[in-house]
């Protein structure tokens, strides 16, 4: 729980406080009387009356109340003096920096679960342990350096790993990004990445709280909370950047369907910001560079101008948009003469909009005003403007600082000339901006929050789905594993699912007599094996019951065969659908086309269970192959609103028979007016 | 041409020297003076007699002869001062700051040439105009800053743009990097960016010179010098990066033909970067980053150890480099143990060794000398040593500093704590060694480097190519534009291109006769139409003589049907081989797997003619959809070797045949036998 004595405590009181600064004990409190705490402060030190000017006292005994704890001493410990402080002192929040818990050893684990069980008794807020602290406007609770400019409108960092978070504002700070808070979790013993954001968003008051969140977490413990706050956050008008590392190991597990070899657990993490509406960073300056990006403007559109006094980092910048899908249209007509003709001659306005070398402030204003008056086609300004060095630029540094003040559309500062012109970004960036020193990594950075979907509606899609029965099927099948067809069946069915008319059995007679009914050609596939095709168990375009008869005695000497399968032979394109049950995060559901496109090409999109027609309609519009879908030269296309609905309805489906692990259908067959399940398997564990 | 005294001038003059440091011609003097040059200095300035203490003299005529000349001065004042110092005063080298010229007028446009024919009839070298100048170890010849650490062996850059060029030192200077030289060629009037690269190749000193090549470049002039001395410099032990900035723009040009609209001039680009081994970069960030590898040991392989005090940049670049397929690979076994048993406890050696944030210097020596000694699957070692500020880090730094000096492994320095840490790193760049501050852009620019492939052999494979025969064919076509399916035919079989039997005419009873005789099924096409299928030209798989005869009548009533082809119908799987002519850059091919494979998904590798086996390989090897080509489950592949060879043989014909502007082969139909050429269109313009 996060307590007010933890935001915004009155007193706080650092035990192991030291006066020798290369300390934990010793930094934080210099942190804290630098960043000019307004509260009563206090030390624990046995040895000092006085520690760095602060008064000490021998025992956390000897302290009167205190609202927040710092701790600073040996894990062992530890549970002693949260005992005493939260028993005695009306301590309410705690945060410990030492090591030794449960990162390191079983002894180490058990003490993490005393302390737990001490600050969950008094409802007292534990920050830790194994951190670096926690930082806002109020108490600089951090031992760590550089401390970032604070401010209340600036990102709330939260982080899993305190030295990524250490790392993350030293990024930060160089590109002027500023703070609200910063929360380094640690071992996460009772407040982790999803406990911060929960309480952002309970408490979120849009007047007065930043709406820029950054995070990097490592595991995600709990994925329901995180994408339900998360979201809940990014609707009420927040923007939501995050590293999850760790993106690469776990593509090499075991799996015994293709969806299972496809859908590594970072497809569910992918899937899960994507429903969330997170942009998804990689590095720490992808990060920074997208919370810089936050503090400014919302971006209305996809139409960029560029304004640049140099050549080469304008064609850099507007290759860089290009490949992420932003337009630099090409600005002209008779504004675009009017401009010209204000501006040195050799100036070129076709966008990049360059105004020379020997371009003036004035010349910089006005361009910027043509692009925020009347360009209409223009929705954003980028203004790169670095120094040779022969004058300072700080008439022109307070020419961008004027106009961002002034401009309706965000205008994006490339100053990067950071050594040369140092005094001057250093100036301007103390005024409250950001800078971006890469015009590339800018480019990128903007493409990556435009491309970002808009968080999901968190609603089921129940319509049509008969979720009493897909109980009660999924509690009648007797053993895990894959289960057999007529119950694959009987699921899709219970979903409205459509599925190919087959009929299973081990007598020729019956299943002659199946073909004869549903008409020729069909397919006739057997049952048993898994990997059917491998061992020739499945014949397509059977075209007489001669020819079937023979198929059905040959099948049934394929070791393992238990009976024969026929379905009437349909045409059209083969269609994927697949879901894996991914611990914690659920059923993260996968499309794209059959055959080759899903297993050589890889082409899938990923979402996470349930999905609303809207992401169903974005996961097949991101296929690469997504024409194909749409008919291309020749081809008639398939009907895409049945694949979405079959999308949607079998994400409600796993939704409710969460023992569903492992499934796909492959193929579905689509034309322009049906779209049916030919072959489904479907593994369950309970 | 570049002359000695534009290397290594014994005096130089700077015209238009002013004790303003605020202009360019004060600026350049302060350089010169600042950077310690050893030979004569010597001012012009009708006002002054001594510039910045440096003699000065009222006009050029009135100076001793002096080897190299500076001017800063208005355009139209140039040309008369170039030949005054070209024609009497000996000057054999000329740096033109101005700008004014071609790049602005008419006018300025001749001014340049009268500049160029005065230097060409001199035999002296020319900078410029329109640029900042040449800074080598010998003259800082530039008015711009930042100077960069100079280093006989550090990186050359040349740069197109000189503002582009200044930001990229800008990027240089804070990762450490230094420079042997840097080439700002402005309009290029003499010396451009292809003539630096010919005159570094041709004068080469594996002893002396460096080996680090650093380019920007907008437009490349010529290509073709452009590969045979990058290809040639890299063979003799270079390393080369480029930027080569402008990509987006051309995409959207119309064309004619599948291969046109696929084949961008980026296309050329990247074909030709690829055959000479340049590693291809985007931003100034990815250009710098790649530089700063370059100076340290060669990568012998794709294993990394990665040791650090903190855990999570370690799993972002652990990400970062999986993602360029690249190996961190486990680290387990006796010796693995022996390292976590000399290490803290908590310390973990999996890979990235993590010695903890407690991790003293020599753990930290320990764990690279594990790697370097010990562990025989590391080719190279990662470390990644910020600071949260408690202590300096002073020893940590000097360890990584005796150990790169010693280790044969590369080892990169990642120091995040570049502001917190300010003083202990510039303090570790001093020893000059660079500095990666961001682990995931050198992950990113490891793979780049790593999967950049070695410079293409430049020679013709002639074997079967009947060179005479493509010429009289050629010449012997009557007019342009697609040409008649003979003359393909005669084109094909030229090269020793295999190509499906065919038979064209406009009487029924020959075309009958021929199907009678090569054996139904046939495949029958109109001849006229450039895009048949859409008018219902194309019929496959006709099984009788009757329907052919059918068929026949039906196509010829087809608008702008002159004739009717017949071909056996062959099976197999579909591959795409095409071609289209790049001014300068010569013949860009590309191939890959047919029908959507090439229309919807794009899936084609790119290769400039003529291509050897070994680049047909790899141009096959890296198409997406590769697996289809070696054969998929339950699906036989394509005869891989059959295909490179007719991309081989196409390269050649197309050598010889710079006529044919755009071509493409598609389908081709594959067995694992054979390849054969189904269908092909060229166009030619002579």
């Amino acid at each position: 729980m996060i307590t007010t004595q933890l935001l915004h405590p009155q007193s706080i009181v650092v035990v192991g406080a030291s006066n020798n600064t290369h300390k934990p004990g010793g930094a934080i409190l210099k942190n804290l009387i630098n960043g000019g705490y307004q509260g009563e402060l206090r030390a624990v030190n046995p040895k000092e009356t006085e520690v760095q000017g602060v008064p000490s006292f021998a025992d956390a005994k000897e302290l009167p109340d205190t609202d927040l704890a710092i701790l600073a001493i040996p894990a062992a410990l530890c549970p002693e003096v949260v005992e005493t402080l939260a028993g005695e002192k009306q301590t309410r929040a705690f945060i410990i920096l030492s090591a030794g818990f449960g990162e390191e050893t079983r002894e180490g684990a058990l003490l993490e679960e005393r302390i737990l069980e001490t600050v969950n008794k008094y409802g007292a807020s534990l920050i830790g342990p194994n951190c670096i602290g926690l930082l806002n406007t109020w108490h600089h609770s951090v031992f760590t350096q550089p401390i970032p400019n604070l401010n209340p409108q600036g990102a709330d960092l939260i982080s899993s790993s305190g030295a990524t978070a250490v790392f993350i504002l030293e990024s930060a700070v160089a590109k002027g990004l500023q703070f609200n808070s910063v929360w380094s979790v640690g071992n996460a013993k009772q407040i982790g990445v999803e406990d911060v954001l929960q309480y952002m968003d309970e408490t979120f008051d849009p007047q007065k709280d930043s709406k820029i969140k950054l995070i990097y977490i490592e595991s995600i413990k709990n994925p329901d909370r995180l994408l339900f706050h998360a979201s809940s956050l990014i609707r009420k008008g927040c923007k939501i950047a995050a590293i999850k590392a760790g993106s690469s190991e776990s593509g090499s597990r075991a799996a015994s369907s293709h969806t299972g070899a496809i859908a590594s657990s970072d497809s569910a993490v992918e899937a899960l910001f994507r429903k969330a509406g997170i942009v998804r960073c990689y590095s720490r300056g992808e990060l920074t560079t997208v919370g810089c990006i936050f503090t400014l403007p919302e971006l209305k559109g996809r139409n960029f101008a560029i304004v640049t006094h140099a050549g080469g980092p304008g064609v850099m910048l507007t290759d860089a948009l290009s490949k992420g899908g932003l337009n630099v249209p090409k600005l002209e007509g008779p504004l675009a003469d009017e401009l010209k003709s204000k501006l040195f001659p050799g100036a070129s306005i076709g966008n990049p909009i360059d105004i020379l070398a020997t371009g003036t402030p004035e010349h910089l204003a006005i361009a910027i005003d043509y692009c925020e008056e009347k360009f209409e086609n223009i929705d954003a300004i980028l203004a790169i403007f670095g120094t040779p060095g022969l004058v300072t630029m700080f008439e022109t540094y307070e020419v961008l600082h004027q106009k961002m003040l002034t401009c309706k559309k965000p205008l994006f500062p490339v100053l990067p000339s950071v050594r040369t012109a140092g005094e001057e970004v250093a100036f301007f960036l103390e005024k409250g901006h950001v800078n971006f020193a890469d015009e590339v990594m800018l480019g990128t950075a903007l493409s990556r929050i435009i491309n970002a979907p808009k968080p999901a509606v968190p609603e089921i899609e129940l319509f049509g789905v008969d979720v009493p029965r897909i109980r009660r099927i999924i509690d009648s099948i007797p053993q895990n594993g894959y289960i057999e067809p007529h119950y694959v069946q009987a699921l899709l069915h219970s979903a409205g699912i459509p599925v190919v008319e087959e009929f299973v059995s081990g007598n020729k007679d019956e299943v002659l007599a199946f073909a004869r009914r549903c008409g020729f050609p069909v397919v006739a596939k057997v049952v048993g094996p898994v990997h059917k095709s491998d061992v020739g168990g499945v014949v397509l375009n059977i075209k007489s019951e001669q020819h079937l008869a023979l198929e059905f005695d040959r099948m049934m000497q394929i070791s393992e065969a238990r009976a024969i399968m026929v379905q009437p032979m349909l045409k059209g394109t083969e269609l994927f659908i697949g879901a894996k049950y991914e611990e914690k995060f659920g059923h993260v559901v996968l499309c794209g086309l059959g055959g080759i496109f899903v297993e050589v090409l890889k082409d899938v999109s990923s979402g996470l269970a349930p999905l609303s027609y809207e992401e169903a309609y974005s996961m097949i519009h991101s296929l690469r192959a997504y024409k194909i879908i749409q008919g291309t030269r020749g081809q008639k296309g398939v009907n895409e609103d049945k694949f979405a609905e079959i999308i949607v309805r079998l994400s409600t489906l796993l939704r409710f028979a969460t023992e569903i692990k492992e499934m796909d259908m492959n193929p579905l067959l689509a034309t322009d007016k049906e779209v049916i399940a030919v072959d489904a398997r479907i593994r369950i564990e309970k």
